[in-house]
């Protein structure tokens, strides 16, 4: 699935935002699409916490980080109140999605067509929407930061080079070369 | 101190090399330069821990991680055998410099050509050999991960544009895009 | 409320048990009562596992674990089918109980009968069934520890002296001593 | 080696205290003796913050801790000085012995009285001067929590039951029932 244009997310209903999140309004941005489940342990303890981190990390402009509730176990309990609760007692402030269930399965649609294992999946979408990773299970920080690094740094084969600076994507002390010899 | 041109290494010895390791010989490659001190504990705590999932996490051919045991307290008792059997115990392999003490003070050269602030600290240098990061204390992995990332995948103004893969820096299944439109 | 004695739960249902828990029916056991909530990040991520720490340390003939889901808030939405599949995904294997709603307000009625004051709360009960400790937020493990321990030897002014030994509340190789002068 | 009387430290000077410790000197009070090397990272990582919380947790009056530093290798680099600086960086405040070398061979004399095998160790002395447990690795806080409080509860065959509360030994909200029944 990773290296194929992102499909758009399909959601049953939305948090934090008063309109659907298109993926296509997104374009210019790096886009980190992190899949839980509000029941799933790793979820909660290693994939929710890594999505926060990334949120306050990295520039808005830059990185935009959207969540998707992955419901495919517990389906009467997990309702979208226990969501909605979740998300106000975590403080998650980015837009998530709720994904809209399957007609003929346990496996919601967005699921599906990102062809998840499981939760938590983290996928890293570059500015021409392209996914450019697609992991299951606990990530290195070290590692994601990396490959988010460089799909900021990365504008493409047709756009001319970014130079890299604080101001683009990565809020520190990150600093540009004064007349580098 | 950052954006200028890194200096060299000054060392009384090097550890894990048969050869003096010059700056202006890992052109081309991001360094990683890892200072600290075996008996500070946020040095032993966190910056060599930080220090050794760098090593272990990029290709070297992309990512040269070095370190400099920067002795400007504990003199007497910080010997090089003492140094030298750290990085033993502590399964370091990139190579250490231990920094060559002043003539006049406390501050060993290299920590005073670097204006460090102490230790741990951790000094980025791009592919031309220019700072572009310089960071006392603890630095989130996030953060650092993607200023990497960023400085692996910055090829400089005169370069063109270097293809995003996992062969190049970083050993993941990170992937290149087939066919983009 | 520490130092009185321990009041009778009373539970809407009680999981992983076919019958009602009566903490008069644990008399000669230490009680650990570990009060939480499935949608309270403190409870997840310190209560809970301390509480699954305990439940594995000691011996369940001398130390019983039970659990309190004090639903004071999001009461739509935390459901019994809520609290049994979070129960079953973070595998808690000791009777839990959840709290009799109140009539009257949103503190259920076991949470108000021990005047908690939010959760995570431990309860620490001891032999007798007298409350020794009442704790509101995270606790050390070192602590509580000790705590258990000395309720595990404490047998109470009108008992005879327990050895001390592997047998008795601590599965370890914690050892009695073998003729002591 | 557990549940025989603890032997006495042979020392080849002492850190924190202006006179010997000897083991003799604290009957009626748990003693823990906590092995470590400067240069030994599961001590460094693990073994030492421990003892730090054991130090920090209980009364001194009731529990002495006591560390060794225990020199089996790298004996020409790890000096006096060394240890000195170490203790000084961690902010150990309990006396601490450095092992009096052997004649013969690598391992120090009372490493080799206590038959430890290795660095983290770990002993428990109760109030009779009995060693009831010891370990060599990581230890859980929970588990040795217990084992100290159990110590700190346990007065003996042939004493007297000691009342559980807060003055005696641990240092928390812990209580004393009120006229239980």
């Amino acid at each position: 699935m990773a290296a194929a244009p992102a499909p758009e997310l399909t959601a049953q209903t939305w948090f934090n935002t008063d309109d659907e999140v298109l993926l296509s309004g997104l374009r210019g941005r790096v886009v980190v699409l992190s899949a839980f489940q509000v029941l799933c342990p790793v979820s909660v303890s290693i994939g929710i916490p890594q999505a926060l981190r990334i949120h306050q990390t990295f520039d808005p402009k830059e990185v935009a980080v959207i969540g998707l509730h992955a419901t495919f176990e517990h389906h009467a309990a997990v309702t979208a109140p226990v969501v909605k609760a979740f998300i106000q007692e975590y403080r998650l402030k980015y837009p998530i999605a709720l994904d809209q269930p399957s007609r003929s399965g346990p496996i919601p649609q967005t699921m599906e067509r990102y062809r998840m294992r499981g939760t938590p999946s983290l996928v890293l979408i570059d500015r021409q929407g392209i996914i450019r990773k697609h992991a299951f299970g606990p990530v290195d920080d070290l590692r994601i930061g990396a490959e988010i690094g460089a799909l900021i740094q990365d504008a493409g084969e047709t756009a001319s080079l970014r130079p890299l600076h604080a101001g683009t994507g990565i809020e520190s002390g990150f600093s540009t070369p004064r007349s580098p010899q």
